[in-house]
Order: structure tokens, then sequence, then C-alpha cells
């Protein structure tokens, strides 16, 4: 299904090509207010064209609200938002009509659904992100409220690595095109990025999450631990690979005398002294800075020649036409800190209920 | 909450030192057939005590089925089992009553819920994946009736990793206590579990899953993606700090045109040539091996004192007491294989309505 | 939530003086044939003003598929539909911002939310229901393949009442405004609906369903058994009171030797002498018509004056003010009949995993 | 789904003559107080044999708690609670393992699922709703915190009606064995099941549902309407036909002027003077009494023959064997308040989300 989310719950809907996009937003609480300006911010930060970086693709991701809004606050009922496509022209699609791009999601479309609007890939276009920034937007000023932030960057393109996140002023992301907020690595990844496009290929990268003044009792144990919640949050965007959160992958080499976080008293708080838990134990905010990584293959689309076949299984070569991003990370940050906040969002509500009041 | 699954759902209960521990799995077919002897042996698989490098405790996961199941097979309503817990005694647990142990859900719970059993860890001990084993186990039943199979073992402990999963022969993983089919590596890694148990510390480790003969079609795109409610699935299995799938993390280092699957046409199918996709597009099978990455951290229970503080915030001394695993991954490659085929199981019903037949 | 389904899920939005209001439907199975003519005329049975016993406010409900069908056809991605709303202008509502109109929303959605779009009755409108007529004739459309029709009409207008249905030809319904297929019981609702009109008064009625050609086994036992589903989506329409199906309040009266229906052969069918069932035995179709009564109330915006209170507690005086239905049994038949439809449609699709195919 | 409830959710298991019936509470609150004598004593006022005129088949209901119960209070993890039955013995169940009983689940079990558990109706026995009694007897334990008492009891048994729930003491329901606080009427209807009885027949009966005390703001717009989602608990249970609430299908037949209920200021409270409404308004409490009505059919097994078909389309004559009730409303009225119990706790959960706090 196109839903996300139990409490703060979003539905998108759209293809690439169609007439619009949108998503609706059920479960929003009442009364909050609604700032239109920081939603069309968030969603210029993913729009096209908007460095040389990025594809030159031109366009404006103007939205409308349809509902649940009235004289500048949400009324608790579905808001609904719908940003126009502007580019519906039919162009010619005959290229990739009848024939199967390489790692795209043409050939298990077509085989799960016997159809497919194929027209810049239709619904699995990375185009659906732009509903679901605009929905994490909302999840942003609602966690404002209890002061969560929710913050992302690129940490690594290619093999070239930013230091840890400890070590940088997040402040700085939206600083350099790339959204690295290391001015040293933001400008070699920036390098990389242009060698890449010039080399008519693409290249992948990862974006490192940091949610900051969460809540100790955020997130449900067993099945919908925070952190799943999270790895299937990112998991479900475009050309995501893999998803680790505190110690990750490298966890696995420490020994559990290395790698637990001991309590301790920081004033009124009870705090650990490592955190290696990424801010996360039993499934459960525990009150430190949840972090984690995502990491993005390079995008499919490049500008080469390559072989496939076509629906009758004949072989073929495509290539890629028209505009498209030599890497995708700088772009998908926004979309990762969007999808954080809906997951903080929907856990917020949800804890209001885990106990007796 | 405590389900997991949309159309083949499991409901899972039950804590470390309650009276029994259980699920129920609502949506299964009637008429499939219930090896009962079959589910045993996967829940002894999964069991404590089975060899020297797990925890000598000794549990005998006796099952019984309560409803759901009519002279050998479904019946369509719900099948519930129910694991008695042998070990209920009011053993004395002062230590941990009043005391929030390092990177446990002690405190989380504490705070979320203002109680918490703390006997054994009640609700956050991974007792409860015994439910999703039983559970797992009726699932891979039905998957062999399209001839998916699901296959898990141990890929690395600490540093000492395996060969890819290409190279090695899976039906070896039983072979050997740590479930690595590899012996060499295999022969390395019990060297090592046991040498960190002597050391009273225990070590972190990969397990690597593989789905052979999925049909092509299964996941749905964009939230619900096939890879994402993997990485949700295996996310919420006790311990695990990352997930992977295809060429995951490292695959970011990639250019795109070395990345991609290119088309072929292999007999009567299409495949690709490369398999960085993992076996998944778009979030959905594309029919080659599904493969994918899940990291545990090292145990959060030592044999050894570890600073922490009290309830009232005062700092305190914690030990871990009585018997338990100095690695994780041997025990966990069954539950990893059941959350596996819990979430194919799903997809595969999911997937009767995608098309009007 | 906003959403009504499981697997053929509908989401709606939209306030009744707001932009548009809308649909979401997830879940429709690729491949269905979409016919926008008669999407059109679905929702011209709806509109205001199409006939003397309606009110004379013309809205002309025109409606836009922004996604999810593409060349004429469903692909399997959610089908988002939108309907402007015409009359948005900020109309003198000072008489209902501050006051609870007798038997309207005003007074609970102010108290549940703290706030509310009090123009034209905002989400509270039975202008949503146009929402569901759009997805409810994309649901007929879906049982048409299998043979599944829903019929519903007028039985009861104040005192007065139609047959019952088996003596009744229900292809005239849409021979008369009042929508009862007897044509003497017609002539008096509708002098009775204009009676009551000029009286500046209201009065209630009931909708009779009738399903046909049902196969055996739709519904789901237990909590989601099918006429539970069918009374749940019949009292979730604005101004229901009631709902019934097969003998309903009068079976109560009969004994189990009058009341059970008797199954005989009939060709290759088996089937039941008489239908006290109303076509549902333990929540499941059993192939015989499923029928079922729906009471509505008189509608609570009268033309004359009532006392209430304000927002501070002080007495007030409303009027209706505008253009409003004497009776609204008439434009609620096809919100039946879309209710019904979207019902089937799900228990339909939710039927395809029953059993091990 | 075998599920019930958002927040607040309840999934039963179990067959007629299996092993054992029960439930999960899921989304129970952490620090609720659980009362064992008090849902031993729900269970009681359910089951068989309690009086002369229910069935004289003995079965004591003795249950016990698996799980979410900690020192007495709820932990906020799944309450699961497990009945055993008694009556497992492999009766003789040859007469109805191949043949349809008429108004029984038989039939549309078999094609529905190709298999049932025959014995004793399985699945669809209303032994299930001993689970259900056992959850609502938690979630009455739950709203009593907040003061919002449920009632129900029996209004009807065949042609005899006891006067409007207005006119009542409720405290009184108990005194009788039908369950009928009106004296009067309850001697009647004792007469009634009675001589129903002797006649080897059955007979329907109305049970009516009061719920006091509701907090202004329960229930949610659009599809899950308060009463909508009280109609679909109420049609759940085995045997019903037919609901209404407030003014019901009686109040079609009254015009706008006499079925408005006019607010008007009680001390610090807004109220109506009048409540056609039953207390819900758009779908939302509005703080009067929640009434509303339920009709049972009668009892489908009744102890003469009947003809009927077997499996393969053969004439067949059945008849009750052993101990049913003559009227099953008197049993009902516990369900009845287990399911508004469980309804009003979900609702109140879901209420904690509506505003910013």
């Amino acid at each position: 299904m196109n839903s996300y989310g139990t409490l703060f719950k979003i539905s998108t809907f759209g293809e690439s090509h169609g007439p619009a996009i949108g998503v609706i937003i059920d479960g929003c609480p009442a009364g909050l207010e609604i700032n239109e300006a920081f939603i069309q911010s968030e969603l210029d930060r993913r729009k096209p064209g908007q460095s040389k970086i990025t594809t030159q693709r031109k366009e404006e991701d103007t939205f409308q609200i349809l509902s649940g809004v009235f004289e500048g606050k949400t009324t608790g009922t579905p808001v609904a938002i719908v940003i126009q496509n502007q580019d519906q022209r039919s162009k010619d699609y005959t290229h990739i009509q009848n024939t199967f791009r390489p790692s795209h999601a043409d050939y298990t479309y077509e085989v799960k659904y016997g159809t497919r609007d194929y027209r810049g890939g239709g619904r699995s276009s990375a185009r659906e992100t732009a509903a679901r920034v605009a929905a994490g937007a909302i999840a942003k000023l609602l966690l404002k409220k209890t002061g969560i932030e929710v913050h992302a960057y690129v940490s690594q393109v290619g093999t070239l690595k930013a230091p840890p996140y400890q070590h940088l002023d997040l402040s700085k992301t939206e600083d350099t095109i790339v959204r690295c907020p290391d001015a040293a690595t933001a400008e070699k990844m920036i390098a990389l990025i242009d060698q890449v496009r010039l080399e008519r290929d693409t290249v992948g990268g990862v974006v490192t999450g940091v949610i900051k003044n969460t809540p100790v009792g955020l997130g449900e144990p067993v099945f919908d631990k925070l952190h799943a919640e999270l790895g299937k949050a990112m998991l479900s965007i475009n050309a995501v690979k893999g998803f680790e959160y505190g110690s990750g992958f490298e966890g696995v080499a420490l020994r559990g005398s290395q790698h637990n976080d001991e309590f301790y008293k920081d004033g009124d708080r009870i705090r650990t002294k490592t955190n290696h838990s990424g801010g996360v134990q039993g499934g459960i905010s525990n009150g430190e800075d949840i972090y984690f990584q995502v990491a993005f293959k390079p995008v499919a689309t490049i500008m080469q020649d390559q072989t496939t076949v076509d629906k009758e299984g004949n072989e073929a070569i495509v290539s890629g036409k028209g505009r498209h991003d030599p890497c995708v990370v700088p772009r998908a940050v926004p979309i990762v800190e969007a999808m954080a906040a809906l997951v903080m969002a929907d856990f917020l509500l949800r804890s209001k209920t885990s106990r007796i009041s």
C-alpha cells in the first residue's frame, strides 16, 4: 500500500508524468500552525535543477493545500496537498516503452501489474518523494513543539567520507551544494560528482541522519522498534541499499565490554557515557542523539549505452536521455529528513497512550 | 504494537519469566499441511543450551497448537501457538529490579511505561523470538508450496568473515555449531567465541540471508518495498544494528556503469547478468537471489562489573549473572530465517490481488 | 481515520467549502478499464439540484483523475480523484461560526478539536460523500467483472413504505425522482416531501440495498463479518441511525423453526428455500441475495427558528439559511450503493487468500 | 481478520472443541490494576448452564493470564488470556460432519475454506465470545478510570418489550435470570422462553445498551464514527441481525422539527433537551447517554427435524442434539457490554491525539 504511519499517517499518490502528485496526511492533531513558506523551502531543497551537481531539469514544485487547514491551523481533518506536474508533454518515450532499463523498476512493474506508466518511470520515479517532503515539513512543525530536531547531511560520496557527525557543525549543511557540513570534504565531493558527470556516469553516497532532543520513551518494543521503523522508512526511499544506526556494521567487531553504554547521572537526567546504542535501547529512545546512516546506490540512469532486453525478450540497447542526477545524495538529504520526521511524529503520537495518565 | 504482517499476520505475546509466550498467526490460508516435527526442529535450532558456544541455560521449548489446525491442516482461522516457560521460579532479581543494566531496555521501559517486568528482561528478552520462529516455520511451509527457499548463515563473527554467499554451499550451514557453511572460517569463529567467553566478554557478528526461487513480482512499491519490509523485520530482532541488501554499503563506492545489472534472456526467463540489485528492483522481486546482511551487536550482558545508576539515580555496579550467550549470531540464524519467511509469505499473499485475474 | 477498507482501500479528504474534496483508492488491481462517463453519471445521481425534491443548490460535481490510470486502465498504483468545490465564496457564516446548530456536528467538533471549519459544516458536511460515490463507481466496475450487482432504492419516507424488494422491479428505481421503484408509492412519497418542504421542515426515510450474484464465500468470520462491515459502512453515512439485514429487527419475533433457511439442491447449486439470513451466514455470503435496510433521520437543517447556545453558552436562535434537502433519501441512494460496492470489492479481494490455491 | 480495535486492540483465537480459546489485548496502557475476580464474574455472566432458561451444558470458563500483567498491573505489553476448553471429547459429530445445518455457518465455511472444524461449530461457535468478554472486562476497568459506565439489558423477547431505558433502573438487570430490569416484563419473558424451550424451538430478542458519562469528543468523524464502530462491533456478535442507536428506525417517521435536539446550558455543561441523537453527533460523543438496540435472531439450533443437504448435495435431515439455548439474549447481555466497552476504550485512547496538547 501507499501509506506510511500509524497515527500520523501519510498516503501518497501520483506518477512522474501524470497531472499531479500529492499526499494526504491523516491524524495530524488539530491546532498546529502551518507555515506554508517553510513547506515550500523544504520542497525547494529537493527540487531538480537547484545546483550544477544535480539534474539540470527545471521543475518548480509548488504545492496547494486542499483541505485540513483553516485560518492557518490544522483542524484535525486530513491535510491534502497536491503538487502539479509541469512536464506532462508526451515526449518520445518509445525507447523505454518496450524496453527494460537496467536496475530500474521497468521489468518488475511490468510483470507484477501486467502494465505500467512508462513515462519518466511513472510511479517508480523519485518524483514521488516530493510528496513525502511536503508531509515531512508538517511533521517537522509538529516535532518542533516538543523540541525534537531532525538533521541530515551527506557523509559520503563514492569513497570520500566526512568525519563523524560528532565532529561536525550541522548548521553548515546548507552552506555547500553537496550538503556536507565539512567544507574540505564538500569541496572534494563536488569535484568528484562533477567529474563523474563528465564521464556520463553516476556515483553513490551515504546520508547521515541525526535526531536531537528526543524525549525518553518514543518507539514501540518488539516489531515497531524505533530504529526498525526508521530503517523501513529509509529503505523505502528510492535507491537506498542499506541502513545502520548507532555503532552499525562496525559495531559487530567490538566486544560487549567496549560497546556497552554505561549510565550516569547528569544533573537531573540519566544519560549514557558513550552512545553506541544510537539513542535507542530495546527499540525505545533513551534521550541521547539518534544517529543513522543510509546508503544510496549510484543512480541507475547513465548517459551510456547498456545492453538489455525488450518485452519480447529481444536484445536491445538503452541509454539515458535528458538530464539526470550524477549523484542522488545532495537532493536525498531533505528526503531523509522528511522520512525521519514522519517516523518521529508518528511515535510521538503513539506514545500518548503508553500509560494510564 | 506487537503484530507484524498485513495478510499473513503474527501477533506475539509473553514475557521471559511469565507463564508462557506465544503467537497468533492470522491469515494463513486454509488447507496448509502442518508438520509439527518441523516446527519443533526450528525451535530447537534457536533454543538455549544447544552447543558449547551458546548459553548453557537449558530450556526445552516445546509448543502446543491451540487452534486453527484440524486433522493436520490449517482451517483458515487463527493459529495460536503457546510455549510454556519452564523457568518461572522467582530467582533473585534484586540486582536488576532497581538498577538499569547498560545497553539493555531496562531504563527505556521504565520511563516509557512507569513499570516493567524486570525478571529476565521481561518482554524485552530475546525469548520472545521463539514465538517468531514457530510462526516462521509455518510461513516456510507455505513458501515451500511455491518453491521459495529461505536460507541464513553466520557470515561474520568479530572481524572474521566468510567468503561471499555465492561461493558457499548453504546446505552445510548446520554442519557446524556456529552455523557458518565455510568449514575453515567456522573453526576460527568457534575458537574466537570460546575465547571471548573465557574472557567473560561478548562479541558481535553478521548473519547473511539468501532467499531463492522467488517469483517475479513480490513486494509493494513505495513504502512497503520488499527490501524495506525485510529491513524492518530484521531490525526488529533484538541486538540488530544494521541491514543492507544486494551491494549494500559497499555499493556506494561504485559507478552506475559498474553497478547496473544488465538484462539478458536465459531460455524462457529474463535474468540479470550481475545481481547488485540483490533480487529487488523498485521494491519488487525480479526473480534473482535476494540476499542481505544483518549486523548484530555484541550481547549486552557480560560477566564483568559495569557502572550504572539505579532508579533513584545513585551510582551502582551490575554484572551479568547466570548463563548467557557470548555471541548471539549462531542462535540468530533461525530467527533471521523466520522473519524473512514471514515477510515473504506476507508478500506472496499480497501479490494475489495485484491485477485483475 | 479517514480511510475505509483493507485491500480495496479509500481515503477521503476535503471540507465543504475548501478548494476541493477528493479520494485516493489504494489497492485497486491493475488492468481495470475505467469508464469516466460512468463515474460522472454516478456523481450526477448524488449531486444537489437534480430535482424539485432535493436542495435547489446547484453544484456540478466534475472530477479529475490525477493518478493511477494510464491509457484508460488502472495501473495498480493509487487512483486519486479530486472534485473542485465551486462554492468557496466566503458567504456570511456568522450565524453558525459561534453557534451550535441543533443535531449537527458543530458542538462535538468544537470540543474535540478546539477548532472547526464552520463554513457549510466543513468536514462534517455530506459533501464528503461525493468522494465516496466516485470511489464506489470504480468499485462497481470491479464487481461487474464477477457479475456482482449492487442496487439500492428508497423504501420508506416518513411512514410511507414500499412493498418488500422481492415484489419490485429494481430496474425502475431511476424512473422517479424519489428513487422508489414502486410507482404508486413513489408518487405519494414525492407529495409528502413536497409538503414537508413547504412546511419548512424535513422528514426521514429508509434506503434498502440489494446485492445480487455474490459468489459464496465473501466475508470474514468473527469481527469482519460481511454484514458487520456493511453495517459500519452504512452507519458511517451522514444522518444514518440504523442498519438491519435479512429478517432484521422483525426477525426477533419469529421462532427458530420459522426463521431457519433450509438448504436444497437447485441444479448445480446449493440454495436456501427462504432467505431470512439475508444472504449471509456466519458472516460469509451464501450466494443468495444480500439485502439490508438503512434508516436516515430527518435532515437537521430546517427553515425554522430553533433555540440553542453559542460558544460562550449564551442562549441563541438559529434557522436554516439557503437551500437544503427536505428529505435526504433520494440522494442517499447512490451513496448507499457506493458504500456497498466498496465493501464488496474489499471482500472480493480479501477472498483471494482464503485457501491454498 | 480476527482482530478488533485500533489502539486498544484485541485478537481472538480458538475453536469450540479445540484445546483452548483466548485473546490477546494489545495497546492496553501500562499501570492499569487488573481485578481478576471481576474478569471471572463477567465470564460467569456469559457461561452456559447459569439458569434454567439457558443451555444446561455446564462449562466453567476459568481463565489464565499468560502475559502483560505484573504485580497486579498491566505493563504495556500484550495481555494474553486463555480459557481452556473442557469439553474436547470427540463426541459423535457424524450428523454435522457432512451435512449443512440450516442457518448455521457450516455451508459457507466449507465453501470459503474448503474445510472446517465441524465439532460444535468450530470457530463459528458463540464460544468465541467468551474471549471477548474477558477482554471487555479489562476495557471496563480502563473506562472506570474516566467514569464511563457500560450497561446492557434484555429489552425484548419475541414480541414482549420492556419500557424505554429512561424508565428503568439499570441496577436491577442482574435481579432476574433473563436480565430485564423491569420485573413484570422479565417474568413474562422467562415464561415465554420456558414455553419455547418445551416446544423444542427458539425465539429471538433485543438487547439494549446504554453508555453513561462519556466525555464529549470520543469518536472519529467520517468512517470511524462512534456509532458506526458500535454498530460493527454489535453486528459482529453471533446471531445479530440489526443495530440502531438513538431514535433509530422509528426516527425516520419524525419531522426534523421534532427530531432535532436543542442545546441548552446546564450549569457548566452544554446539554441537549432531548436525546434523539443517542449521545452522538457527527460521529462524536456529545456527553449525553449513548443508547442503542441490538436485534438477535432466534437461535438456529432447534430440537426438531429440518431438511437440508449434505456435502454431495443429497437431501438430508438434521436435528439439534444436546443442550442449547432456547433464547440467546440473556447470555448476550455481557457480550454486548464487552463489545461496547472495547469500542469505547479504543476511542478513549484514540482521542488522546486529537489536538496539540
